[in-house]
């Protein structure tokens, strides 16, 4: 397995590499193409931690456990049901949660699995389509709750989950995932959450990307976000939460009462 | 009035620059920051179009116009309601709309004014958004409508307007619209179906913009659909579908029967 991160240099340049203990190995050329070690390593503990990966559009799945769809008394979907989160929505591990400055109401976390997309997918078959994901990562999908039904005659998911800093990634893309033998574990400030096996899933990863392929192309980089399970709540402002699923690692973020998207939380 | 076009040169070259009469005089730099002429002339005729611009992201309102309200028997909504069409669904002038593989119902033309973001944009004031758009384009937010009920526990809007070639932008960005004079006519095979005066928008372009920008980063290129208005109807195979807007121009698409994606429809 390998773990893939993004960061910023202290001297503020952007970089990529693969994560070993507490260095990365820097790389050069494209993430998703064959990219080259240059031979610099840093200190994880002397960059600041980025997003993994720049979707283009994040697909966020509703109604994808099994536990979940029997607590809520809905049928299993007989395709994905989901929304879109804007690439802007997007920040990454130690990055501040921000509170949008018009809303007063609920932010909930929702811990999910995401699958990174490797390479440009269209129509692929189930077969085809686990050589389209190139890893995985953990994703905190964040949801101003009263928004989402504000509205009798629509329900605004793109809005309710697309604000700025309301999609965390990370903190790695892990490659050869076994996601059938993991946890997904999400703690607020310290206390457990949610925990749930990623095998409940109803559509799993190889049957997701087939299934959205059919539906749009996906593009290297992109996200999907494999829907949560048991246990979302709300955070409170100041708050932290913590992603973890065994063999990714841990993705904090806390919820910052409005201060800018990249400004570090502690 | 500039209009702005974008486009592939017989050499295969991607171009952009000012349309006048049947001339494009290209240009070079970024079209949202002060681009210059090369020099360059092409002739409409030798050159493909492309899509004016490459949204990051397309937010589509639903609901945002009163005669379409009055009809439906919904009430002005308090805020813009929307969804996000993906960057991959964009599709330009002329090229072909292609029925998704898995789908033989009914897909739905929808003519619409489109706003193009000149410059990135986040909780900016109704005053201040007017400075934030480019310019505007014609869209045809093309929806597969048997996709978007099909489950009664979620409606899929991203996923019946999300797919490849759904979203038809073009032929130009015109500046300095005067929207609020302009008309909007849909032609089905050259048979008007939809007639708007773009003045009866529940939410003006301005507001759309500060609204939006309030949840969310608005980036150069982006598209805000502005919803449509009576006269919505479904799209034989085969047969092709023109939005025009005073000032702006006719956006021509086919919906072909499954080509791929650039594949001219003449």
């Amino acid at each position: 397995m390998t773990h893939w991160v993004r960061f910023r240099s202290e001297s503020g340049q952007l970089g990529f590499g693969i994560r070993s203990g507490d260095e990365i190995h820097e790389h050069r050329g494209e993430l998703f193409d064959a990219p080259e070690p240059t031979g610099a390593r840093f200190s994880v503990a002397q960059v600041a931690p980025l997003a993994p990966c720049v979707p283009s559009k994040v697909v966020a799945l509703w109604n994808n456990f099994h536990a979940l769809a029997a607590k809520l008394g809905k049928a299993a979907p007989s395709h994905p049901l989901y929304l879109i989160k804007p690439g802007s929505s997007v920040i990454g591990e130690r990055e501040q949660i921000r509170r949008p400055r018009s809303y007063g109401g609920k932010i909930a976390f929702e811990g999910e699995l995401g699958i990174v997309i490797g390479r440009t997918c269209c129509d692929v078959s189930p077969e085809d389509s686990e050589a389209c994901i190139f890893g995985y990562t953990c994703v905190n999908d964040v949801t101003a709750i009263g928004v989402m039904n504000e509205n009798p005659d629509f329900v605004q998911w793109c809005r309710a989950k697309g604000y700025d800093t309301f999609c965390c990634l990370g903190p790695v893309i892990a490659t050869r995932l076994d996601w059938r033998a993991a946890n997904l574990v999400t703690r607020l400030d310290g206390t457990e959450r949610q925990r749930y096996a990623l095998a409940d899933m109803i559509f799993s990863p190889a049957e997701l990307v087939s299934r959205i392929s059919h539906d749009m192309s996906l593009l290297p980089g992109d996200v999907i976000a494999c829907g949560t399970s048991l246990g979302v709540g709300s955070i409170p402002d100041g708050s932290s939460v913590e992603v973890s699923i065994d063999g990714i690692g841990s993705l904090l973020n806390r919820l910052g009462p409005g201060a800018a998207p990249n400004a570090p939380s502690a």
